[in-house]
């Protein structure tokens, strides 16, 4: 008699974002595991244990997690955001591919939540509007030069970039390094957005240059998403501008960048 | 007087991923609109008026909802998923950038959902868990060159890539040539994913290879996830497989794609 894993993403850090799914998925579980501030979001229920751990621990969250739903434990295991964007979707999978062969008979579901860079983009309009991508800036688990090239290839083919883990106290360079390379591609006015802590009582989201980003606040908790050559700013009386990528595209730019 | 415009996300079809944030702004609105289709899902309110319009009346519908908006009303504008993502919050900063100055004065709020990519990828694992991107293959807003330029891009520099709106009737060939596109860059056998209607009653969903994806049938509502050369499919007995691309990168394979 087996269990059942839930692999669910909480969303931005507010419950007006928790879909009705994830929080069905909450209530169900007999045993909570997470990073313990995503923990910390979801409200304590009578019977239900919670296993917080750190951020750097989860291949051994997931083993423990898929353990207990071997033993017919009902398990959540939580992500902000969405658990299947750099988050803990895949580290389960990584434990299923190389654990005992019975984990492959578990009831597993991820239940999608709002990612980060929607929640940002959403904030400030439509950046992500046209074709976009996501990369880490993270090189804990992928070389630096790697990033390199990805933030090369995006540039030039003209995708609006969201920025995902910026920077860290263990990565304090990376981030002003990923915008000098940047702006090999775009010109210093391409839009940058910072998007920290979106919904939660100390949401800051500003709007600045390529020219400016390297010198922005950023941290763990900020998302940033950079516009392509076509992304626009429309300045507003009294609130923060509106930044969008139009749908459709010159076609002498097209040319240029085919 | 002016009303208040909220743009908002359904998410993927069905209410247990409708946020708490936009199920209370479709509470709110006096007047709804959107694609027929996508305001259908949204349940009947006394009060409130619908105005559902064709997919291809999106600049139109964006004046119309701003123009009720300028007059005092309460509106909601409904995109199916996220409204950022190849939806309806760019057609209304469109509109705004090039109307009357007063609908730079609007109260005009974006409210996220869960787009198509990751209600697919949940459904499967964990495909986009490294860095990835979203590629709309309609050339009806951009040349068809670009968009092969931009999946060249993508999957040399070993992107996940999700397809959006990859067959309609008006564009019977864009998918297949895409796929043998991709075929110059991945191999035969990287996964491919097919999300059919998720969350839906008849969502279908199926794991594939680049080498057969040209084959596999797709339309509307069908959203394609492309893998990686590191995407990896775990079969599981009496249960759908588990597609995920890891976490990290053997150094060896980074090096050759910078």
């Amino acid at each position: 008699m087996s269990g059942r894993l839930a692999v669910v993403g909480l969303g931005p850090g507010d419950e007006r974002y928790l879909t009705p799914e994830a929080a069905v998925a909450l209530a169900d579980a007999q045993a909570l595991y997470g990073y313990g501030p995503y923990l910390d979001r979801v409200p304590a229920r009578a019977g239900q244990s919670r296993h917080p751990s750190d951020n750097r621990e989860e291949a051994a969250r997931a083993a423990e997690a898929l353990g207990q739903t071997a033993q017919g434990v009902s398990v959540a295991v939580v992500s902000g955001g969405d658990p299947g964007v750099f988050a803990m979707a895949a580290a389960i999978c990584e434990q299923i591919a190389t654990g005992p062969d019975t984990w492959r008979t578990l009831d597993v579901v991820f239940i999608p939540g709002v990612t980060a860079m929607l929640a940002v983009a959403a904030r400030i309009g439509a950046p992500l509007a046209h074709d976009f991508c996501a990369v880490s800036l993270s090189d804990n688990l992928k070389p630096w030069p790697l990033i390199e090239r990805r933030l090369d290839a995006a540039a030039q083919a003209g995708f609006a970039i969201a920025l995902y883990n910026p920077v860290s106290r263990a990565r304090p360079w990376q981030f002003a390094s990923a915008v000098e390379r940047l702006r090999r591609h775009l010109p210093p006015t391409a839009p940058v957005i910072f998007g920290r802590a979106v919904g939660r009582p100390d949401e800051r989201v500003t709007v600045t240059t390529l020219e400016s980003a390297a010198n922005e606040a950023a941290d763990m908790a900020t998302l940033v998403i950079v516009g392509t050559r076509e992304t626009r700013v429309i300045e507003r009386p009294g609130r923060l501008p509106l930044v969008y990528t139009p749908r459709w595209i010159p076609r002498a730019l097209a040319e240029a960048i085919a």
